[in-house]
């Protein structure tokens, strides 16, 4: 797609033994060979952006100091991976990344023997690269092992557990806190006031006034005292320095440096790499870096759509149908408005939940917690039992870190905490570490848990209102990523029946129950299987728990056949349900279930996969013909 | 059960308002009475015992100076309850602690309004104040927050992301660290080496000595410097103390001061409680402190049986027959013997998962992580990437914690994590915060997972076998809390097939299919019914993932009715795999499944428990007859 060869220094590297032999001069024009390269491409083909324009530096130079694949490099969530792949290999396919068989945009350990370690959420470095720092002991190896990972990474907790942990262990390990001052969203962690505000502490300045009192008087006694009071400046220095925080964990601390001088960086490397016990580097990056607008919009350049590499214009044609996340933000706002004791809670996400229009509109009543799930929903558990109202905007495959929180502080004790999961169902590009395909079984057997998906966007405007006004207990909200049906908005809300369902069509043949967005697939298979004279009576369903069990007995009255749709795992989830209460009740019907494998499900777009998958209306026709011709 | 008139000051307070009035010396007695009666009751009804005997003066303290239930006080975890129990309206009820309707061993909300918030699972107590002091802003209130957290839920990530948090929003709310420096097992929490090594610290001691240098030559220069290094030597102790990571965090910090002299505590809380921002008060106590057997065996006083007040010796009489937590942990050491790959892993409960018995053996191969479950469970992947086998032992309840990072860091990368989940299925006194009741449904919807559970204890050993030499991928095993059958046992191991089932009898009128410990029920009710000429086959499926799915076939083509039998929700378990199975297979048998209904299981023993819920012998045998009966 981009002739490589172009490019005087990446032309000749292909692994990291070429960036082995390269002089000092090389290292840097490699360095700025992989930015130039990386904006060609993503510029062209989206993706993660900012985060890998910023760890140029870094990634030549741990591939330059350290024996990799046999040393070990856990880069954290993988958005900061792209030039580790650049330079691992994976050069010539970098125009695939994101895309139905390409590369991943993130790490993959079935992808390279590069890839230490998988991953797409936030904060498991520290805690993978532990494990193979003690594994080397267990099996007497001598491999070094590093972990990167960002500042937004450093809030969750799993970083304070592992760093407990190696301290604990003295294991022989290099982290490096890779530090743009920016996780996705604008920086949520305390430690950063901690290293600014170290400075200005009045500790610190009492200490610095004392020693400048003794110093500037003392001068006429001599050396000796001299000494002293420069040991003692010097000692002051080295103790009130972000690394005290570091070292309280057992770390040893170097840093705060230059992540964007390659030399330094390599220098350092090559003093620590075999040095003993836990080790902490703190560099301090750009997002972005190298490329103004991306430097300028971080943001907005976290991940990339394609755009103009001279202007950084998105091309995308936009489309005139909203997101279900903004749908939602926008919905939150107007409802906030009418309730004051409605607040948002955002684990470091506001502009992929939407909920940065809440921010926008009652920053007061608005959170964003950092990278920090589990501590969302137990926060939004405190609230709730103050009679506040939260609402708690987290993806569902990342709600999954809060699933003990749900069970234990939210759903334990009936508490009234609204729990938003956009990106349920497939999400594409992101692929098998952001598929939100388990929710609905993970959720259903949740004691006094209600979980609800709407079939378009006046729905679920409709199903936030029911959810802030339900007041029992916690309530659950899941749709899928990307744009709603463009169906036409009311003013206003109205409230929908707990447990009630919605029929669609009325039919003879068969019933098909359907939940969501797959609400939409069967209104075409409805058509398409009217074509064939077959006459489907399509339900939506609305709520997975509970069942709208009235319906259930008078279409099991009425059908032999019933198809139920969902974009959820088949174990657990929706049609397990139907099958759950068809089988307790004796009915006979013959079911089709019809949603995901029990399988990871590779990255492609969305209807790529909904085909590969054969949940899409022709697949799901297929389905139900051969079903129905079924002995 | 004690009368508690005999306590001077005791038996005249009812409630926090009785506290108020007392004065200096009548409060130092309620500490001696709480702390006596305390002795009394556990030692004739068993309970949580060392942290409570630490926490009283801390107790009496709060209840003092604040304005309970007005003001809000978390308790983390809840074994350090038992002494706001007694001081808020529970005392005459505390001798029915964790037993069927009586007190529950925990905080809990429904059983009083001084419950400000229910826990059970360590490290939420932050997470919770914090949400109810952002209440206090949302609606305008001046309610006091305090959160109470020992050291040993300090080792869990949730408590930084909380801190974190608290010290972004400069929230009002006091933070009580009860340190007594241990928590449920022997320290891991690395901040206590920083505490104790922090008077050795080589900066610190240099700088005593720079400081010593020249006070100490520079008395003739008169008042100004000494005054200047007074300060100096008085910036450098309130800089150089265990509050430097608090404050890190952006928390005032306090302390540490002795958590046992109750005056000292109640002019600090006094001192504070009109401050604004986050504040932690560092807190020194014992646990077991005034019961010297306690004292001395921290671990086994944790949760103690029935004893004898004078000599601390248990009353219970010892059952002969072992339980499954000690079959597992002789069991891994040896197997652990014959392959050097294997470590262990435990989040702070040794004892509790039987994995000391590795820790004794082969202290190299053992990893207590602390209360720590994510980190736990994706430090031992990292461990798997590397070839090492690691045994992760988790009661069911905590597993919840670890639930991202199973599905994200282990199944997604099909790395070889053996999971062993004790305390699956009801777990009796604890009650609901600790009912293991969830996991097949959580953990069946996981691709690539394999799930089984044994009959009894010689099946235990082999399924142990059988995880650590399955490889492919991830393999859990659950069993119940408490005593094994008392099957004897073979030497050595026998390799179990994936996804095989056994038959225990053989039968012509329905079938029983049950898994773990639900197979020894299933014998007892095939006695009984054949008393009654009924003819069931019982079969121990063994595996909830995969089915035996030929057995499945011939057990439909066999029987009309199938029963399914097993401890978990029958929202998604086990159950619902069989009825998922047989409507794919359009089989229309009936099938009755029975387990655990969708709600929250109050304490109880587990034998009671069974009978209120009838899933006991006579429970499971009117269900059968009421089904086949049925229309």
């Amino acid at each position: 797609m981009i002739d490589t060869t172009k490019y005087s220094i990446l032309s000749k590297v292909n692994t990291p033994k070429d960036i082995k032999t390269l002089n000092q001069n090389e290292i840097k024009i490699l360095c700025d060979d992989v930015r130039a390269y990386l904006i060609d491409i993503v510029s062209q083909v989206g993706g993660h952006f900012g985060a890998g324009l910023g760890a140029v530096e870094l990634t030549v130079a741990l591939h330059k100091v350290f024996d990799t694949p046999n040393d070990l490099i856990v880069f954290d969530t993988g958005h900061q991976a792209y030039p580790h792949k650049i330079l691992t290999g994976r050069k010539e396919q970098l125009h695939t990344i994101r895309q139905l068989n390409g590369l991943s945009g993130f790490l993959k350990r079935s992808e390279s023997e590069y890839d230490a370690f998988g991953a797409g959420h936030a904060t498991t470095s520290i805690s993978a690269a532990l494990g193979m720092a003690e594994a080397n002991k267990i099996l007497l190896l001598k491999k070094k092992v590093v972990a990167v990972i960002g500042d937004g990474a450093m809030t969750g907790g799993m970083a304070y557990e592992a760093m407990n942990n190696a301290g604990i262990n003295k294991s022989n390990l290099i982290v490096v806190l890779n530090d743009n001052r920016m996780s996705i969203a604008p920086n949520v962690w305390q430690i950063h006031n901690y290293f600014n505000e170290m400075i200005a502490h009045p500790e610190y300045k009492k200490l610095k006034d004392a020693v400048w009192d003794l110093t500037g008087k003392l001068d006429q006694f001599g050396d000796r005292i001299r000494k002293a009071a420069l040991r003692l400046e010097r000692g002051i220095k080295s103790v009130l320095t972000p690394g005290m925080l570091f070292e309280a964990l057992g770390f040893r601390y170097f840093g705060p440096i230059n992540g964007h001088n390659v030399a330094q960086l390599i220098k350092l490397f090559e003093y620590i790499k075999d040095l003993n016990g836990p080790m902490l580097v703190h560099i301090l990056t750009e997002k972005g870096k190298g490329y103004t607008p991306a430097e300028e919009h971080s943001q907005k350049y976290h991940a990339a759509t394609p755009f103009d590499k001279l202007t950084g214009k998105a091309i995308k044609v936009s489309s005139s149908i909203p997101s279900y996340t903004s749908i939602f933000g926008k919905a939150l706002v107007e409802i906030a408005k009418e309730n004051e004791k409605i607040v948002g809670i955002t684990a470091a996400m506001p502009d992929g939940t939407g909920m940065d229009y809440l921010q926008n509109e009652f920053p007061n009543r608005y959170y964003d917690v950092g990278i920090a799930e589990e501590h969302a929903v137990t926060f939004a558990a405190g609230l709730a039992t103050q009679g506040v109202i939260p609402v708690v905007a987290i993806y569902s495959t990342f709600l999954q870190r809060a699933y003990d929180q749900i069970i234990h502080d939210v759903a334990l004790q009936n508490l009234h905490v609204v729990f938003v999961l956009d990106r349920a169902g497939l999400v594409g590009a992101d692929g098998p570490t952001h598929h939100g395909v388990f929710d609905l079984s993970y959720l259903r057997v949740i004691p006094n848990m209600v979980i609800m998906s709407p079939k378009d966007e006046a729905e679920l405007r409709n199903m936030l209102f029911t959810a802030v006004n339900y007041k029992k207990g916690p309530i659950a909200i899941r749709y899928p990523r990307g744009n709603a049906v463009g169906v036409e908005l009311e003013n206003g809300f109205n409230e929908i029946e707990i447990g009630s369902s919605e029929k669609i069509f009325d039919g003879n043949d068969l019933a098909i129950l359907a939940v969501g967005n797959m609400v939409q697939y069967g209104k075409k298979v409805y058509e398409k299987l009217i074509e064939e004279n077959i006459s489907a009576e399509l339900i939506n369903m609305r709520f997975i728990k509970p069942l709208d069990e009235n319906r259930l007995l008078e279409i099991a009255n009425k059908h032999k056949t019933i198809v139920t749709l969902e974009e959820n795992s088949l174990i657990g989830g929706f049609g397990s349900a139907i099958v759950e209460f068809f089988s307790d009740k004796k009915l006979k019907n013959d079911i089709l279930r019809i949603g995901l494998p029990d399988q990871f499900v590779d990255h492609g777009t969305q209807a790529e996969l909904h085909n590969i998958l054969e949940i899409d209306p022709q697949g799901i026709i297929n389905k139900i013909k051969n079903f129905i011709n079924q002995k």
